[in-house]
């Protein structure tokens, strides 16, 4: 098993990553105290793992589960209410306990009724897929989308432990296998050179599941957004670099409507998209702009999207929660392992669209 | 006007208090320099200093401004969803501003929303009834209800500045003006036992809106629920004596329906049922008994409530969100002046029940 604290004053909180730690979460969870515990998952992993964890967490306390339908679709306020109805229904107090087990559509549904139940109680997350348990587990951000916009409903609520179990990836469709590599190439693309180029050498192993390579990366991205959040927790500044691709990727999901791209595949797209703008602003040389286009593919990511519309796109990221009175600051790459933010001029950002398969 | 400070670290900000301060509240809001302000407010209100407001507000930014119903049934996430689509629609961005101007309902409902559109923005409580100025503009508790329970679902947000001016009481009605000053009696008895007195002496200058005399007692009263929320923000210990007469006033808005009495209203009548389970204990007196109960009485406020179940009522307190494993530790008087927190068993609580008109 390996562990690392994300260090966050008194919210500081520890990540556990590796195999068999399902039927270990007991054991995590059992310093919190808690006076009862609601597990909240969805109808697939529920089957898969939720009696399980239940069972385990029995031996500590009450503990109940609610099983919510798979999907982004998901993510809105009808499923938080049912959440926070179950809660109410059980009793849970203040020292209850809400579990996160599923990938980052759960997580941050389920952060999100924990931190408006009773003004807020404490989560803990037992992330199921690669995504989540790169980078929807680090960081605290929770949130449901509305109908104008991804996450645009949410809250800053940290968990109180995270517990990544490698064997769930084992179950995990291959799809949603390569949207976790889009981020984990995404923390190397921003932070670590090296890393990155260790990711792309290992990509056959970590498409293959090889557990020792997936929690390796896990750990390492965890870090990298560790050390960020740490330092600016409720993203006034640099916080925003975790955003790359995410700017285009939130436009691609907008456009076609939530859960026809999985987010990491927006994401990956968004990267090519951001790394093209890169060039295009004299940042970066055409090697490195191929070489982000040759990771994205050989995590078996789509790295172009065809037929949205570029104006639309233009139009949506105006919109996006990032944007201040509607100037967009871009997350672009200096380098392979550096990111930075800047305005961009239209014509430059619909060029790049057009490059990535956009009209 | 009258300044006073609400310690917080960082989340530090002001109160102002005076005759007139409506037309000022732009110079107030100028320093925060919002991209956007949306002002909420309800049907009654909105009429009356809404349009006042806004214009003076548009001298800074661009203000849009959203009127709900009145009453304590608008608490809840419709209400919510209708300022979140309002924000949306207008392209409100992290820098924008929600300012409240109404009563609890609404500065607890705007206060709610803007800690949830991209997880917090600012907000500005300008509250209009005196309920709002001496209680809910001071500590951040933003909330709704839940058909199960009062302010089940919300968040700690705190405001970026208070504004309250006492001419908007002069348009108040008298039966919120007395609940207004059922707070104020029981800052006075859970803090200080001289400014209680003082309170007591001056209850006809206060009902007859003498503007000095409430300038001074909200002044007073954010002073003392200040500094007891700056030692507790999130209500770990000291913060829960600002409770008294809440867990059985809050038992009394559930069973009598949201809405039938007003909050103060039932504070006031919780207070002399606390005030005699406080005897019960040993620790009160007969006289100060009395003392409470003429306060309540001459605040113009019931001192008593007909005809509801003193089970029920039981019932209900082991739900509040104050109740820890469905154990009540209720808020008791030692003399007037200062407040403690403890478990009482049930025939003692049901015996004071009785005694303040449950059957």
């Amino acid at each position: 098993m390996r562990s690392l604290s994300v260090g966050l004053g008194d919210r500081t909180y520890s990540i556990h990553i590796g195999s068999g730690l399902l039927d270990r979460v007991a054991e995590f969870v059992a310093p919190l105290a808690p006076t009862s515990v609601l597990v909240v998952t969805n109808e697939i992993v529920g089957p898969l793992y939720g009696r399980r964890l239940v069972t385990a967490l029995e031996t500590l306390t009450r503990t109940s589960m609610i099983e919510l339908p798979d999907g982004e679709h998901t993510k809105r306020w009808d499923s938080v209410a049912a959440v926070l109805d179950v809660l109410v229904a059980r009793g849970a107090d203040r020292k209850s306990l809400v579990v996160a087990l599923g990938g980052g559509v759960i997580g941050d549904l389920a952060g999100f009724a924990a931190s408006i139940y009773m003004r807020g109680i404490r989560f803990v997350q037992v992330p199921t897929t690669l995504l989540a348990q790169v980078d929807s587990s680090v960081g605290g951000k929770t949130g449901i989308n509305h109908p104008s916009g991804k996450n645009l409903i949410g809250t800053f609520h940290q968990p109180s432990v995270v517990v990544a179990d490698t064997d769930t990836l084992q179950s995990l469709p291959s799809r949603e296998l390569a949207a976790g590599l889009a981020e984990i190439l995404k923390h190397g693309l921003l932070a670590d050179a090296a890393y990155f180029e260790q990711v792309v050498g290992d990509l056959a192993l970590l498409r293959g599941r090889d557990p020792a390579a997936l929690a390796q990366a896990i750990e390492r991205s965890c870090e990298i957004k560790a050390a960020v959040v740490g330092r600016d927790e409720r993203e006034s500044g640099e916080r925003a670099l975790l955003n790359l691709g995410h700017t285009f990727g939130h436009a691609i999901e907008a456009l076609s409507g939530y859960g026809e791209w999985l987010h990491g595949e927006a994401v990956g797209c968004g990267m090519v998209i951001a790394a093209d703008l890169s060039r295009r602003v004299g940042l970066l040389d055409d090697r490195a702009v191929r070489s982000v286009e040759h990771a994205v593919a050989l995590a078996g990511l789509p790295p172009r999207i065809e037929g949205l519309g570029a104006d639309a796109a233009i139009s949506s990221m105006r919109g996006d929660k990032k944007a201040e009175a509607g100037a967009v600051r871009y997350i672009l790459l200096e380098r392979i392992g550096r990111a930075t933010q800047r305005a961009v001029p239209d014509d430059l950002v619909r060029a790049s669209l057009l490059a990535g398969g956009f009209r």
